[in-house]
């Protein structure tokens, strides 16, 4: 009985307005047009509620998002969006063909080992003064191995002419780019499919300027 | 006729006998019955033999695995397992229901993108004097959260009774871990997990002490 009712109620996303994470999680919510509640964990505030021993349940990464869906809990956003994709009726995030699905985890991957962790907010921190010039590091030699990658795979996105997983990792890394003021014309390809993803609905709903825990300063 | 030829032949991994990314696709490849070639990739030798030009046309990040497989050229190891898993016979590496496959995958993620990319040879090279210290830190975070997770997940293997994908991520990061000289006995788990595994076959022949580029010292 327990299970059943977990199973009717919307699925909860413990995030963070400007965590790429999350957002990547957002994104895949809003393409499949899944309704869900927010409950957000800001990382700054009180040194960081991602800290509290309540959290620490949630995830004990200590990291957003955690995901509260089907009367479990997850972590690790492509974990949540696979996992979504597999459960929920509405466009795929990942392609039919094996190939292409390779391709698609094969970006994903890149993005979510190869560059985020290495700028995220818990490494950085560590780095103190460098922080900025770390992050750009490490976002430009992800992003320059990612342009050949993508001048091969994509067609209008990252793969092909379908969105996909590739996609919602790929935006809100740039984000992240902008945000440590990197010089995107270097990446032509990966500016062309950032400006063509930002042009679609589930994109814009999910965007860190809009979200229930935004700060009414960085609000669009 | 190029493509089917392509299709014929068998598997070529790019990879280093003691790269933990490495050793999860040769473990990938062993449980399915897979038989492959190897071209060892030596990343120190020569200033680190990933980083010619030859190989960058193979892997633009300039890091081992790349797999060339079925005609096309993959790199990021999870998705050349989930590729192998998904195009071969053999044991499945990941559950058929969708909440075991999505704890696989958070375990397998929470060790791909939360604990190695902080502790691999290029991130490692920047930190100097400070290597040891920065690696244990991050593997002693990351295994103090899958601690807790696999206490709830683990049967015999790390979710329920078969072996999957997150098996195959948890072998080689504890190998990381003794290799930076870490006590396994914080983690009651993850050592019962990690030893059981090393019983079974694919691991052992998998296992960095025993593939082609490994050195006469370090043979098993």
């Amino acid at each position: 009985m327990r299970l059943s009712l977990a199973c009717l109620a919307k699925p909860i996303l413990h995030g963070y307005f400007r965590s790429s994470c999350s957002w990547r999680v957002r994104i895949a919510f809003a393409l499949k047009g899944v309704e869900y509640d927010q409950l957000p964990v800001n990382l700054i505030k009180d040194g960081g509620q991602q800290l509290t021993e309540e959290y620490k349940a949630l995830n004990p990464m200590q990291q957003v998002p955690a995901v509260e869906i089907d009367g479990i809990t997850l972590s690790q956003s492509l974990a949540v969006i696979q996992y979504i994709d597999e459960t929920r009726p509405g466009p795929r995030l990942l392609p039919a063909d094996p190939k292409a699905r390779a391709q698609v985890r094969m970006i994903s991957d890149l993005i979510a080992s190869g560059i985020q962790p290495l700028q995220n907010l818990y490494v950085i921190q560590k780095m103190g003064a460098e922080k900025m010039q770390w992050s750009q590091h490490f976002i430009d030699r992800g992003f320059q191995a990612l342009e050949p990658i993508l001048e091969q795979t994509a067609g209008k996105y990252c793969v092909g002419d379908e969105i996909s997983m590739a996609d919602i990792c790929l935006v809100p890394q740039v984000y992240n780019a902008e945000r440590f003021k990197m010089d995107m014309g270097k990446y032509p390809t990966i500016k062309r499919l950032n400006e063509a993803l930002l042009e679609i609905e589930a994109f814009q709903v999910s965007h860190p300027s809009r979200q229930p825990d935004t700060p009414d300063d960085l609000r669009a």
